[in-house]
């Protein structure tokens, strides 16, 4: 969930506006987006976002965000193609004032100039942003990696990384994630040569290959192998079929006439002379190889003659997932491939040395990624010869004070993570959650009883439970729950307690106690009063 | 979940009575065991359970298929010290019978006869088993990797696989799980060098190292490196404190006199005098080293000045609770390692084709590990020259009928997986889980009426929720949702249809409908009606 602000005296810029997807423990939410607050109340200074890519983590939120911060965004063409669709769908074109930046090009806002440097990433037209303040230039990598031979466009522009770095530079903040890797990051054309040694060695066979949808240049390769060899290509998959038709669209692509067919036509080829390009490769559950496997995708059917070829790693968390994806695809007798067709968009070790050594910052701050990551580039910073006081570890909410003189953390903004679950953003919190957490482990069980004008008990206790036990081998217990229940009311009553609370806690502590005897589960108890 | 039954007219015998732990969608599910029906309706012919180790997949559901399937236990040492460790704790150990058999030792069960045989394993005292039955002898190498210097004991015996298979292997059964891997897994040595080193690198610190509760070499090396450099030893966390004590018993573990000390005696040693060896490597949530990182731990503070060291690998599906425990350790200030100390205790590509080679069975039947990892190891029998026929890629109850003339599967027995939550064993199915996953996306919505002998609504109805959404947040949905209950109750009620459940599926679909439409959620909607 990437987003930065930058602060100098009437004037605020934020880099990128991301989501997140949701930790295990968030049962039922959909995506997670950042609190704004800060920037609510100081609308008046916010001049612009600025985003570096197209990557949901950095754009994700902006939906959401906008509505309440609606400033003009700069972004370049890609990233701003794939804004716009997001835009598209919420009916958002219309309200939000946009600018399409070209790499070189710097923008002016309030206080700040704002300029695109070219990188490479696992998408298409990223950008590194040099931040000039009144104080000093920072340098943002956003997400990137050093590709001297990059599929489409060109290389990072490491010269004028250097060229800041002569010039002086007050602090870099420099993608973190791979921080912990030795060595370099390949480049993404090794993926080329291994995909087409695939294709020469599946010749006989249909081909489904799945990668990240936003992977404009590894769906470039693909196509390009599939040309070479005589195949037709469908892209499948809403996300993948969204990108690619804008990155077509922009000339980010370039697709041989008469290679892409609809999904319907599949049948009128035979299955050696096609190749389906797919999402899924993460073993999410909608999605179409996911659907592809479990035999519940309408157009595609597995079997043998498949050749499944996972252009991906698991991304952490995803491992169980993708395991499960290739053991059904295996069942149903595909051959599957799912190692080394793959390599990062982010910088190895090696290549933070590089950029740390061209831009020469006088403060390190590392971003994107874990805690852990954040630590390992600052131990490479350390092996560069910069001391602790030089280097900053923020957490979320954390201000940094920097000038040429000192940089300091004084203090916090609000910040935190707003849940969206369905329509809601934020309507679902700590306290749902936890009931989520309960219902899931040990399921509800219900307490209902009537009573009258007269504090009598005229109907119930009655039991009624729902992902607690099988119901049909649950009738002893439950009609001894309801004895338990009936006695809690009962002696609740001649003790003369008719206060509604403190007969539910009664009825709620006796049925804990009994069940948690009975099963060892602490199944959510909710007593309900009605009264007539 | 391991077990594999072996029958010859009136002889069964069982190899194996391993647990599983819960998948992610098996909500509240503390563990699964296998359905051993079939085993119930022979128990006449079952002669014993032989166990190759001691580790939860292939002992962990003994104590509850020992309550309905009672035969001998054959294991060895360790294998059966821990077994028994199991069994005190269910009061098992009167009414069991138990056998510890020695490597080389042959027991006679019925029609077969099995051997066990020397392995390696990243537990001590693994074997593997020569089942010699009337049509010939089975290998079943359980599961291991072929260690040449092992931490305690004698390596792998590969002469006696040699030796079998000159004299002519009907099948083998090999271990899958690294198959996927090329080259060998290296000996658990490696690792000991590694863990001296780091100790000579951290002399000023407190060492916390987190391993597997069951790798009694992996904690030996530890304790000899902390008895090389003068550090006092405390074993924490309950399993691996009982596996350890259990292992000092039987002589697999050797520490010297007044290095052991008990977690209170800490305080008496200066920091960088001593080592914490504990469970929770995994970052499973209730383990000691979790406890720990989280600041719940009751006796063990961690702060800067510590390093911790993960000696192991994250299990797949694990990575996720690993790295929220490395990143709430580093936030404390302690020096983390994690990557390299660790090896693998199962057999990669090269170990495989050694074992195919010395065993040289007529047919090939892949165990042990997912399905892609059964595929895996088939694919290098077929680069050793057999041909598919030859081959047999399992599924959980399938019969496979043998002989020197043939093989095949000719059928299947009831098979399945049993769900333990708490006390219940079994009755929690796939229902009640569906409940569970309903209530953790989306939470219940109550919705409860009173009616009287003359169908009047007398009282409600009234909508209580539970994981939905903040009340506070909802109250005008919740009043909108008592008007649209109100509404498809009376319109059911003027329909003449006081049939109760027609009554409960009209609220239930106007709710439905009215929550979709106002949240894009599915709540349960649990409709209920109280008569007095």
């Amino acid at each position: 969930m990437n987003i930065t602000a930058f602060e100098y005296e009437d004037s605020i810029i934020v880099v990128d506006c991301g989501m997140a997807f949701p930790e295990d423990d968030m049962f039922g939410i959909d995506s997670v987006i950042p609190d704004v607050t800060y920037l609510e109340d100081n609308i008046d200074k916010v001049k612009g976002f600025v985003i570096t890519h197209g990557h949901e983590d950095h754009i994700g939120a902006l939906p959401y965000v906008l509505k309440k911060v609606n400033v003009p965004i700069y972004a370049t063409r890609l990233t701003m193609g794939i804004i716009e669709y997001k835009f598209k769908e919420k009916n958002m074109l219309d309200t939000t004032e946009r600018h399409v930046v070209k790499f070189g090009q710097t923008v002016n806002l309030g206080k700040f100039r704002v300029e695109f440097i070219k990188t490479n990433h696992s998408i298409v037209d990223a950008a590194a942003l040099a931040i000039y303040s009144p104080v000093g230039v920072i340098v943002h990598t956003g997400d990137f990696k050093v590709d001297y031979t990059p599929v489409y466009g060109d290389a990072i522009d490491l010269q004028r990384f250097a060229e800041l770095g002569k010039n002086g530079v007050l602090a870099l903040m420099c993608d973190s994630t791979n921080a912990e890797r030795p060595g370099y990051t390949p480049s993404e054309r090794t993926v080329g040569v291994t995909i087409d040694r695939l294709f020469s060695e599946h010749k006989d066979t249909r081909i489904i290959i799945a990668t990240f949808a936003s992977n404009v240049d590894r769906v470039q390769q693909i196509i390009n192998s599939s040309y070479k060899y005589g195949r037709k290509v469908v892209v499948e998959g809403r996300s993948m079929v969204n990108i690619i038709s804008t990155a077509q669209e922009l000339g980010c692509i370039s697709i041989p006439e008469n290679t892409l067919i609809d999904i319907d036509e599949l049948k009128n080829y035979p299955d050696n002379q096609t190749t389906i390009i797919t999402t899924g490769s993460q073993g999410e559950s909608m999605a179409a190889l996911t659907r592809m496997a479990e035999a519940t995708h309408r157009k595609i059917k597995i079997g043998p003659g498949d050749t499944v070829i996972f252009s991906s790693h698991p991304i952490p968390g995803n491992e169980k997932s993708v395991t499960n994806v290739i053991n059904k695809l295996l069942l149903k007798g595909a051959d599957v491939i799912f190692q080394d067709v793959h390599v990062s968009g982010h910088p190895c070790q090696e290549e933070l040395k590089l950029i740390y050594s061209l831009v020469q910052p006088k403060y390190a701050i590392p971003v994107h990624g874990e805690y852990r990551h954040l630590i390992a580039q600052a131990n490479i910073a350390k092996m560069l010869g910069y001391d602790s006081k030089h280097i900053f570890i923020m957490h979320s909410g954390d201000v940094l004070e920097m000038d040429q003189h000192s940089a300091k953390v004084t203090g916090t903004v609000p910040t935190g993570a707003i849940l969206v679950d369905g329509l809601g953003v934020g309507d679902v919190g700590n306290a749902v959650l936890r009931d989520r957490q309960h219902l899931a482990e040990d399921g509800i069980v219900i307490v209902t009883w009537v009573m009258d004008g007269a504090d009598m008990v005229t109907a119930g206790p009655e039991i009624t439970s729902r992902g607690f036990v099988y119901l049909k081998e649950a009738d002893v217990l439950m009609n001894e729950a309801t004895v338990v229940a009936q006695d809690a009311l009962a002696k609740s009553l001649r003790g003369q307690q008719c206060d509604e609370n403190k007969m539910r806690t009664a009825v709620r502590e006796s049925l804990g106690d009994f069940f948690w005897k009975k099963t060892k589960r602490r199944p959510m108890i909710l007593p309900i009063i009605m009264r007539t």
